[in-house]
């Protein structure tokens, strides 16, 4: 279909891999490429490769980092009697923004997936169970992805942990707030209804 | 309300200056670039490198080209007689997938926009005008968005040739194919009519 040669093209091949970028908009990312300053461009190129080069993974939790530990693992303040386990740094973040959680975390690398070949010797699943050998914690929080994948990492790794001293707890699901309750699909409103909360009497 | 720092934030912002990019997909594409093979991304800072070191417009038409003559310009076997003005090279291009025109292309490196500060000068109509003193041309085809912009760069442009010995013409408006009547726009719709074809009688 493509009427393109040489490095343009290459420059379409190259974007239309990346996640949400179909060959329509990989050609119009390709000409404002070609259209932008040099100079724009020179900085977008750097930050792709710095980040390759200078971002690596925390050798305690696996969050992303730029130094030796991740910013969590580096503050004494955070407190170490509990674990919150995510499948992604995103979710790290994401739960960050919330400024609920005052303990530290572990990134898995992913969830359980037997159709994708990801099991869990693929995740970081050794190392959390290490992690909770310390005395120090007393409570894991399980924060998946609430999907199929997600319920069954949440499903083994609760299993895995039922034979330890510590509480193993998961996010609650319900309905989403702004939301709008006629529009929540069945699974969800079923959570809801038997997470319900008791609000008097 | 990012969370991020240093060069992860460095890329997202990047990244959000793309067209079409928002700030959700460009922490996606950021994340995806951490995850992604360095060799691939590698690839992807070479090819936008790669584009803006080579790639230069053809001194004649202004379509972009990786040598010194654009692929049309260079190609004996297309039609002297006829110049098919657009607004861009990907217009160029969408052009040429149509296998419908053989003749030349001048690409004007935009439309007159007076809001957006583009006038005549700002485009390569000078240049276009010089083309045509050359005996050679017979019919110019205007060939610009079917917006506003592209409406009065036809407009001014019909008019500027007006004194000149050459056919003029502009592309047909009418109801996309495979498009739905009832979901045209009224615009559409109506120049579809005034354009209608005798089919007998």
């Amino acid at each position: 279909m493509s009427m393109y040669e040489g490095v343009i093209q290459d420059l379409i091949d190259e974007l239309g891999r990346l996640p949400g970028v179909g060959p329509k908009s990989a050609q119009r990312l390709a000409f404002h490429i070609l259209d932008a300053e040099s100079s724009d461009m020179e900085r977008l190129a750097q930050a792709i490769l710095t980040v390759k080069n200078k971002v690596a993974f925390c050798p305690v939790c696996f969050n992303i980092t730029e130094q030796e530990l991740c910013f969590i693992c580096a503050d004494p303040k955070r407190e170490d009697d509990k674990i919150c386990v995510v499948e992604e740094s995103k979710d790290v973040m994401a739960i960050e923004r919330t400024r609920t959680f005052k303990g530290k975390y572990h990134v898995l690398g992913g969830a359980i997936n037997p159709l994708g070949g990801v099991g869990p010797e693929q995740l970081h699943v050794r190392e959390l169970i290490t992690r909770l050998s310390d005395d120090k914690v007393q409570e894991v929080i399980l924060a998946m992805d609430p999907n199929l994948e997600g319920e069954a990492t949440s499903t083994y790794l609760a299993r895995l942990m039922s034979t330890l001293e510590i509480k193993v707890s998961r996010l609650a699901s319900g309905l989403p707030v702004g939301g709008d309750l006629e529009y929540a699909d069945e699974v969800t409103l079923g959570r809801a209804f038997e997470g319900r909360l008791t609000i008097s009497g």
